[in-house]
């Protein structure tokens, strides 16, 4: 139901009164045009995926964490009896799964409110705390980093520290002078602005920089494979020449047999290309009647535009099983937002465009993840292109209704007093009211330092295909230094302590590391995983977590005993 | 300082206020008497201890975790270069401790404030938490677990079980009705009595059974000896033919030199009792002087039993690393002052009796820890008495010393409201209070409970001997089983922990196991051991740790975030 929560709600009346502002535009929620509004999205991030999976999964052999450890996950099922090797793995990613469950069920006792449980645990200290450095046992992401190469997670630690550690602090303490210092840590006028638009920059650099680099070597691919009429086993063949993979290759036996059957049975490229033209036809001419703010140019300019975001969630995605999706969504809402214009219905515009952006790139992401488990699990891609359709089509029909029964029921939904608050909703509204304002209302030297990391991130992937293979593979990824920017570094910290158990591993049984670490690494992702099912289900059935662990300072903690003693 | 804080303390006039019953009985602390006083009760305890050493090491192989851990640790220190074992035990040795103390330092942070931190996680729910059913985290008993046999873990979890989870909490329904419903929970007029009583019986139970055992096996031994004139190596030979270990037996090369140089250089026994003899004359003489109430026939009714109690706690220290001496304490406080009665200044006779019979019973304990670290280590015995009697007369001087500069530094110590309370003082002198009241004054069916445990604990000492060497070692040991009864099973379930490691590891890899299990253990129970010294540094400097890791029931929990978002 990804989504229904933010932009769609944050259009309705119900957000609209609470921010004081339904004067801007309001478009209540309605069964009829939500389904509509997401076939024509949905389907259009589909087809934009059909074109960038070769490129991710063969070409840059990213390693889509999430979509690996559900690989091996299921190639377990499947494995042939005689293979002792593929059976102790097995038995090892059932460990590690069942560890990774329990270790999941166990924390989920202590969570009872905001804040509790191992989740919220100051491992560094209650000021780490604050600028999110701390671990917070999550058995995904530990599995996550034992999954990304060591790069990837040196960087994303690397940008944690310098953006949480080191800028957002420095401007904080411009408070005042940079930007108003009455505003919410989460109003776009704030702090918030400088992590969102500076992170945005930087992945947009790096994005750029790998979109034509690839636009690059596919054209003169095409030119030398014209005049020289290679014939067509080109694309197998530049496997074997491709550098520009952020992971240094290795090809076994097993990953050439993957690579023939990944490619054997193609989509071909004239369908998705077909495809996309088409429903973004359709869609040009549908959305104007359903968003009356949202001119078919804007659509025209969004549908040109989301391939290249598609390209970069996409990458980053595979690089470190993040999708970005919500931040490209913000950065159609003050786009298109600031075009339209606060007098020609820009907020609803602002959150409509951010509707469809965040869906095709989302899409693009979540597929590309599946897709690399289609490949390893060998899986024909054209079957899988078949079963996405369906299933996208249901998802589709079976969100909006399962929304619109929350919603007729629970007259407070989204209220901040409900049990189902929606605070991202306002958090939109608010962000694409800012949006319409334009660029003017971002705070002070915003700009100016977006566009020096958008140079940066560009700078370093040059440095970095500059220094060759041998020096390059040490130079950080921009696109990796990125993410916490926004998100902050604990998760980078996880995965750090994955690389960690890996390195060590490596260290005293390399054989034995070599051999079992995906395995582990798939177990805890998938372990964890399959919690958050039984997770959801007690969360539905109201039963709450009986205990609750709570980090106090101990100032704090004096005047909660006195306050217990004193009430009790 | 052990002792300062409770009986000495109790008797001062500023407790007595406290309680309000100065009237029956106040002696003010002085360095004089204090010092005096600890002289002569500590060598006796120093004598008491020589004839134990053999019976505990050698005929019952006792294990005395914290005692094997240090020597370990010393060994480590002079491994031989040769031994390419010896080096590797070491190194493990060195990294579990180097965790363990980490590990400690680490817990600190999460302190600040009562119930506060990972010694207070409540593992298994918040229910099973308030009956000491939880896992603390101590790396302490996890490695004495380890090094512990698995029949004694599992004797103590028995207990605890049987205890905390089935007795107290049928005994607290019948508040009200057994006992009065009015008292505190800390109080000698309700479950806390049944908790020290019941603890008491039954230890005493087992402790007499076995104290009763050797000196059959004593006296029968020296009967042969004598008829069959069999010269000075009975007591070598009688080793090989002890049954009455409730370890299995195990003799490797090593235990076999080590026994003979332990037993090579003995101190006479000569010596030994005529030391106690002499000892005992001139403290009965003394201590009459010091308390009036402390009658010289109480004195020697104290050391006509030390030695059984002596026994008792060596053995249980052997067995479970708990020294129980505060339990037996108490005892005498009720025994001593039951007999003085209220009219002849009970109170204080109690408390001094407690004094003297803490002293011996602990000495005790530590001395044959100390003993059993010197016959791994190979030290002479006899110069381990000679520092030991250095140490204690040392120690005689010292701690009376520093506890005087407390004092007299700070005039509020000792009261509740003080930087250095001391609740135990008032517990004690309560404690003394109930015992001049008599037998009579314990809740109902407590003494009723205690004939049975003592019973109890005969029998299956009975069955455990009967049955012999291949079923007996099933027979939980009633010595174990009662100790959680009164500390409750928390520190059971660390040990179960280390059993389970063990148990695990011996499954998985046998041979590594029996080589690296005790370095591991030793680790871990140094490392802790040693975190205790910066931490009381932290302590003195008053650095208190920065954040409380609190747990707070889902209600609480609602409650205190109210609160604390309406202060701030």
């Amino acid at each position: 139901m990804r989504g229904f929560g933010t932009y769609l709600f944050a259009m309705s009346e119900r957000i609209a009164n609470q921010s004081g502002d339904g004067a801007r535009g309001i478009k209540d929620p309605s069964l009829g045009w939500i389904i509509a509004f997401l076939f024509v999205v949905s389907f259009l991030g589909l087809f934009s995926v059909v074109p960038l999976r070769k490129i991710m999964i063969i070409d840059f052999k990213l390693t889509y964490p999430s979509g690996t450890a559900t690989a091996h996950l299921i190639n377990s099922f499947h494995t042939p009896q005689g293979a002792k090797l593929a059976k102790q793995q097995v038995r090892v990613l059932g460990k590690f799964f069942s560890l990774s469950f329990f270790w999941g069920f166990f924390q989920w006792f202590f969570t009872a409110g905001d804040n509790c449980g191992f989740n919220s645990f100051p491992t560094f200290g209650l000021t780490a705390y604050q600028y999110k450095f701390y671990f917070d046992f999550s058995a995904t992401y530990v599995g996550v980093g034992m999954i990304c190469p060591y790069i990837i997670n040196i960087s994303l630690l690397l940008g944690g520290i310098l953006s949480w550690g080191l800028m957002w602090p420095l401007i904080e303490t411009r408070k005042g002078d940079w930007f108003p210092s009455n505003v919410d840590s989460s109003s776009m006028n704030g702090l918030q602005a400088y992590k969102v638009f500076i992170a945005v920059a930087m992945i947009l650099g790096d994005g750029l920089y790998n979109f034509c680099k690839v636009l690059t070597r596919t054209l003169s691919g095409l030119f030398s494979q014209i005049r020289g009429k290679a014939g067509s086993r080109t694309s197998v063949s530049r496997e074997e020449e491709a550098p520009a993979s952020p992971l240094t290759p290795r090809i076994s036996y097993d990953d050439q047999r993957r690579t023939r059957f990944f490619l054997k049975d193609q989509i071909p490229s004239w369908f998705a290309g077909g495809g996309y033209v088409v429903i973004a036809a359709v869609s040009t001419a549908i959305l104007p009647q359903m968003f009356a703010q949202l001119r078919w140019y804007y659509i025209i300019v969004i549908y040109v535009f989301a391939p290249i975001l598609a390209f970069c969630n996409a990458y980053g995605a595979g690089l470190t099983d993040w999708s970005l999706a919500s931040t490209y969504g913000k950065l159609a809402i003050f786009t298109i937002g600031a075009w339209a214009g606060s007098d020609h219905g820009g907020l609803l515009a602002g959150l409509a465009a951010c509707g469809v952006m965040m869906n095709i790139v989302s899409t693009a992401s979540d597929l590309t993840q599946d897709f690399k488990t289609g490949y390893l699990t060998l899986s024909s891609p054209r079957a899988m292109f078949v079963s996405q359709v369906i299933g996208t089509a249901m998802g589709c029909l079976v969100s909006p209704c399962v929304f619109w029964l929350f919603y007729k029921a629970f007259d407070d939904l989204g209220l901040p007093s409900s049990e189902y608050p929606a605070p991202f909703a306002t958090v939109y509204r608010s962000m694409a009211k800012l949006g319409v304002e334009g660029v003017s209302s971002l705070p002070r030297d915003c700009l100016v330092l977006c566009y020096a990391f958008f140079g940066v991130a560009i700078l370093i992937n040059l440095i970095k295909d500059g220094l060759g293979d041998r020096w390059g593979r040490f130079v950080p990824l921009p696109m990796a230094m990125a993410i916490p920017f926004f998100l902050g570094p604990y998760f980078a910290i996880d995965m750090c302590v994955g690389s960690l158990i890996l390195f060590v591993w490596e260290r005293l049984d390399a054989p034995k590391a070599e051999a079992f670490a995906t395995a582990v690494a798939s177990g805890l992702i998938c372990g964890d995983g399959i919690w958050t099912l039984p997770s959801s289900v007690l969360a539905i059935a109201g039963v709450k977590p009986p205990i609750c662990m709570k980090f106090l300072s101990s100032a704090t903690n004096h005047r909660v005993d006195k306050f217990l003693k004193g009430s009790s």
